[in-house]
This record gives structure tokens, C-alpha cells and sequence, in this order.
């Protein structure tokens, strides 16, 4: 069986594309009582950005905090704030979310508009096709490139139980705007940390097992705009960035990240680690897994000047040792793909222990 | 201004995914009365691949001819041959139309789709942004992989007046099944000259003056793929094929081909010739715009052992002279890619009239 993929349908990329968010939402609005809702990275409350949104009168304009990757409790407040704006207004369901901002808040808007139109809480539904209702129409607007968020049919968030996205085609996107303008100004190692989820995944769907020649097509253009943004010099290193982030997510279609990743989901649940900087800290440490992809790695990191903390979790408590190793295990799939079906017996609770032990 | 690019939502991808046509389509039946319609290229009538195709006892399977390429009278027969099958049953609009074939096949599908929803005959709709209502649900499945047919937002027809595709968003396919299978059994030459309309155009889209970091991406990485099919002896040299048709016809999205396909055009119109061989028998004479990529193709050719008619537009009467440039002059967008805003004066009537003579 092969994934009937189901891809972003409208995409618009270039310099300067954001200026054409409020034509491309003017053909969604609805007559009287139809509103957007703004979900916007809070960075940007006093920046520039603000003054060119597209938000009206009737728009419901909520600054969102992503200092915490997205947890199920927020999604929840979220939508009850979308809610109660449509009782104190027509009662309606808002004509669209749009995200902006980095993965973490994409996700939010992805989980909100799921949340609309699905009873109960955003936790009931982490996992694989648990999703009965169509979206609210979603846009997503990267302020960062390299998580694959504006592609991904995902949307991760830390719940009461474990750190799992809510996996289905409604979490897609209907439209994204893909401007390279709008991830100029982002912090150098926040921009590093980010870019290098593209380049990370990218190595382990290319070193997996689940490839074909769909996705390694993708995922070998996106390492390769990574290496040119990450290693060279060019002008248009922002155009590359958000490309390679796209094929990289467009490259998960037929593949699965790895070691990496898995390991990444435990550090960030338990540590509160964001995903980006999460899974530098692991890759550095997995060189008998990815080997030319870990040098590579830390040319990069050199190059940019990168020091990330060490010995986050090294001395700590069993309890939360034996936490980081149950949410990185619920992860069959990423285990699977990176060391095929007898990952079990390869990677076991006490290697994953050492492995965690060293980072 | 930034085009809005409508993607094919949904894509399977891989060997034996034909298989999985019956699922899929399982879900866009309705109820009683609700057929489907398969436009099956006529070459297939008595191969196996007709015994996998999912047609249910209600569904409408018609063998079409693509001997010619598709003509605008042609499709207005078919639409009308649909017509007359849901008169005799429910009324009822196809739950949709399956298109197997090479592009010629694929056009034909989308042309019928849009027919459906909207009057009058599809020689109105040559041009852009025409079509008023969405298409019936159509899926697209190649057997023959170049033509990029299976994303575009075009489907191309040789009208009364004019070669000339519907250009529109409604036109883009809402499924398709990339089966490599499928395009094992083409001959070798036709094989080889719809890939290098893949080639061909990415040539075009790369040299040319439109392009950016987006169809770049996919430009180069087409182009690399068509190298290893044409140049190499790699066993999934099929799977690569499908993906560089696929990714060169994602290319077009912020780019546009050139001089070859519009001097093609030309020919086809009035020498009847296929698009994919026409292509090939102009880009041979088109070394001084195109010098790597002719020098390529030439080895390519050899490789493949390939030779071409001669000759076909030398001697030919005036008024069929006239008339090919005529064709080839309606197609503004593509010269300018290729020659920049000055293109008129690098590229008068004498000059295409000079060109055609040679071929």
C-alpha cells in the first residue's frame, strides 16, 4: 500500500508574496459576520510585519507565545478563544486561520482549525488518522524555514501523555505563502537550529529504509540547497532556505525521519528543549548511525559559530531518564524506517539510556 | 505579481499503485446513479493493463484516439458522447473522469472534465483563465512520462484557428497515480521523445528570463534525473522518468518554456506532428539559444539510436509557412521568457520563417 499523499494545493513563493495575503483571503470572506483569525508569532507584536497584515475590523488578531513548544492545553485555550469570539459575534465558524510565524505557531494554527470543527481536546486526537471533520481553511505563513511545518499533514504537540502530532490530511495546509523576506531578520542561531531540522531529516530519510525515488528526489535537492545556504555564500541564501524546506518536507511523503528525531521527541518532552535545537544535541551524538551526515553537520555548526549546551542530561534523575526513553520508543515508525524491522533487538531501552546519557 | 500556483492535491507514487485506483475512486462514488468515466488510450484496448482498470458494470469506458493530437472538435465529441450516456441513465453529472494515457490522453481528460461544467464548445475556452466553473473530479494517470501533462494547468488543443492549451486552475488534475509500471511497456522512440519534452522544457525554463528559486529547484533536479534516464543504465530508470516529468512540470510554476516549444507548435499545427517528436526536431536547429543543452540532446539521441524525419518544413508553400509562424507568434509569454521584453525585434517573422525552413 502507498500513501495517497495529499499536498498543499495553493502555493505562492517570491519576495514580496505576502503583500498578496489579503487578495488571496478576499476570495474566502463570506458577506456579514465572516472574520479571519490571526494567529501571529508574539515576537512580532511591535515589528514591522504587524503593519502589513491583512487584518480587518471584524478579524479576530491573537499574538501567540511559542517560548514552550505547542501543547495540547494551549490548542485548547486557543480554540475556546476563537469560540467565544464567534458567540459574542454571528456564531459562525471563522472563514480561516492564518499562522504566522515558525513551526510552533503554524502547528497552532493547524491544531485550531482542526479543533473547530472536532469535538473534545486537541489530546484526544495525537496520533495516526484520528481526525472525523474537515478543517476550518488554513493558511500558513513561515517566519522560519526548515521544520517542513508549512507542508506536513502533522501538527507535534506535547500533551498530558506524550509529545505525538496530530497526524492527518485535514492538518494540511489549503494555501501557503512562501515569502523569503519574511525569515531575513530571524535570529542567526535560531535560523541554524531551524534550517538544520530540514537538513537533519533529510539525512535520515535518505539513510532510511522506507525511500523511493519520490522522495529521495526531493530529499537530495533539499540537502543540496542546504548545503548551499549552510556551507556557501550566495545572495539568495533566504530563497534556499525556504525551498529546501518545502522539499524537505515534501520529501516525508514516502520516507520517515530517524534516530535522530525519535530522540529529539524525548529530549523536548521531558528537558522542554525546543525541537530545533533538540535535535542538533542528538545528531551530534549519532555518528555510528549517520556518519558523513554528522561531519557535515559540524562543518556547519563551525562555520556559523554554534555552541549549543552540553550535558543537558547527563546526572539526571531515573524517573525522567525512563520517561525521554518511552516517548522516543512510541515512535515505531522513525525506529523502523532508520534500522529496519529488527530495530527492537538494535536499539533497546539501555542503549537509548547511554545514548541520552552522553547528550 | 506572484502566480498563485494550484498544485495536485492528491499523489500516489509507486510500483503497483495502479492497483490502489479502485480505493480511491471507491470514495468519489455517490450512490445510485453515479458512474465514473475512464478515457483509456486505444492502444490499451487489448492489453492486460484493461483487465486491472477498476470499471464497475454503471461506469462509462471510452477507447479515445490520440493518432492526432487532441483537437478541440474531438473533445467536444466526447463530452457529448458523455452527455448522451448520463441522458440514458441517472442525469446525472460522472463522479469523474480517469484519464490513461500519454499527455495527448491526459489533455483529453481534463478537456472533457471542464466541458462538462461549463457551455459551449472548448475551442472558446483556448486561453487564459476562461473557464468559469470548477471541472467534474478528474484523475490523471500516465502511461508515457515527459509532457509534465499530469500537473499543468494546461490542456493543450489544436482548435479551428489555433493550437492553444485552456489554461486554468479548474483544469489541474485533483488525483493522480504515478505508477512506473505503467510506462514500461512504451515504445523506445516515443519513450524517448516525450521524455525529452521534459528535458526540453527544462532547458527552456532554466536559460530563460522568468525563472526563480522555486522552479529552479525542481528545473535542475528534472533535468539531473533525465540525465541518468537518458545518459545512464539505472534500473529504476522508469520511477526516475515519472518523478523528472513530475518535477519539470512543477518547474513551469514561476517559469515558462521557450524557443523550442513555441517554434513545436508551429509544426504540430500544421505538419500534424506530435508535440513530443516536434519538439525534438526543432531543438536540434536551436544551438545558438541553447548550445549545452542541444550538444546534450545530440548525445542522447545517439545513445538511443534515434533519427528523425528531415526536411519536413523546407519547400513548404508559403501560406503553410505563414501560418506556422503565426502559430508560433500567439505564444508571447514563451518568447519572452526566452529573449527578455526586446523579443520582438530579435525575433521577427523572417527569422522563425528562416528557422522553419531549415528543419
Amino acid at each position: 500500500m502507498f500513501r495517497n499523499f495529499k499536498v498543499v494545493p495553493h502555493i505562492i513563493f517570491g519576495r514580496g508574496s505576502f503583500n498578496q495575503l489579503d487578495d488571496i483571503l478576499a476570495e474566502k470572506r463570506r458577506g456579514v459576520g465572516s472574520f479571519m483569525v490571526f494567529l501571529v508569532d508574539d515576537v512580532f507584536s511591535e515589528s514591522g510585519l504587524k503593519t502589513k497584515m491583512p487584518v480587518k475590523k471584524q478579524d479576530l488578531l491573537i499574538w501567540v507565545n511559542v517560548d514552550d513548544e505547542p501543547k495540547t492545553v494551549y490548542v485548547d485555550e486557543l480554540t475556546d478563544r476563537v469560540r467565544a469570539y464567534m458567540k459574542s459575534g454571528s456564531n459562525n465558524l471563522p472563514a480561516g486561520i492564518i499562522g504566522i510565524g515558525g513551526g510552533s505557531t503554524m502547528d497552532l494554527a493547524k491544531a485550531v482549525s482542526l479543533m473547530l470543527t472536532n469535538p473534545g481536546s486537541s489530546a484526544d486526537y495525537q496520533g495516526w488518522d484520528l481526525i472525523k471533520n474537515p478543517a476550518v481553511y488554513h493558511v500558513g505563513i513561515p517566519t522560519l524555514s526548515g521544520t517542513g511545518a508549512e507542508v506536513s499533514r502533522t501538527t507535534v504537540l506535547s500533551g498530558p501523555e506524550k509529545k505525538l502530532g496530530i497526524n492527518s490530511d485535514y492538518t494540511v495546509f489549503d494555501q501557503i505563502v512562501l515569502d523569503p523576506e519574511l525569515i531575513s531578520g530571524a535570529p542567526a542561531d535560531q535560523r541554524f537550529y531551524t534550517g538544520m531540522d530540514c537538513y537533519i531529516h533529510c539525512v535520515e530519510s535518505l539513510n532510511g529504509t522506507y525511500l523511493n525515488t519520490f522522495s529521495k528526489a526531493y530529499g537530495e535537492k533539499a540537502i543540496e540547497l542546504c548545503r548551499e545556504v549552510f556551507l556557501g555564500n550566495g545572495p539568495d541564501s533566504d530563497d534556499k532556505l525556504m525551498i529546501a524546506s518545502y522539499f524537505g518536507g515534501m520529501s516525508i511523503a514516502y520516507s520517515q525521519v530517524g534516530v535522530c528525531h525519535a530522540l529529539s521527541y524525548g529530549l523536548s518532552f521531558v528537558l522542554g528543549l525546543h525541537h530545533g535545537i533538540g535535535n542538533c544535541i542528538a545528531f551530534d551524538y549519532l555518528e555510528e548511525y549517520y556518519p558523513e551526515g554528522v561531519h557535515e553537520f559540524r562543518r556547519m555548526m563551525k562555520k556559523h559559530g554554534i555552541n549549543f549546551p552540553r550535558n543537558l542530561a547527563k546526572g539526571i534523575e531515573n524517573h525522567r531518564l525512563e520517561k525521554m526513553v518511552d516517548v522516543a520508543l512510541v515512535l515505531e515508525p522513525l525506529w523502523e524506517n532508520a534500522l529496519g524491522t529488527g530495530w527492537k533487538e538494535i536499539m533497546t531501552r539501555e542503549k537509548i539510556k547511554e545514548l541520552y546519557q552522553r547528550m
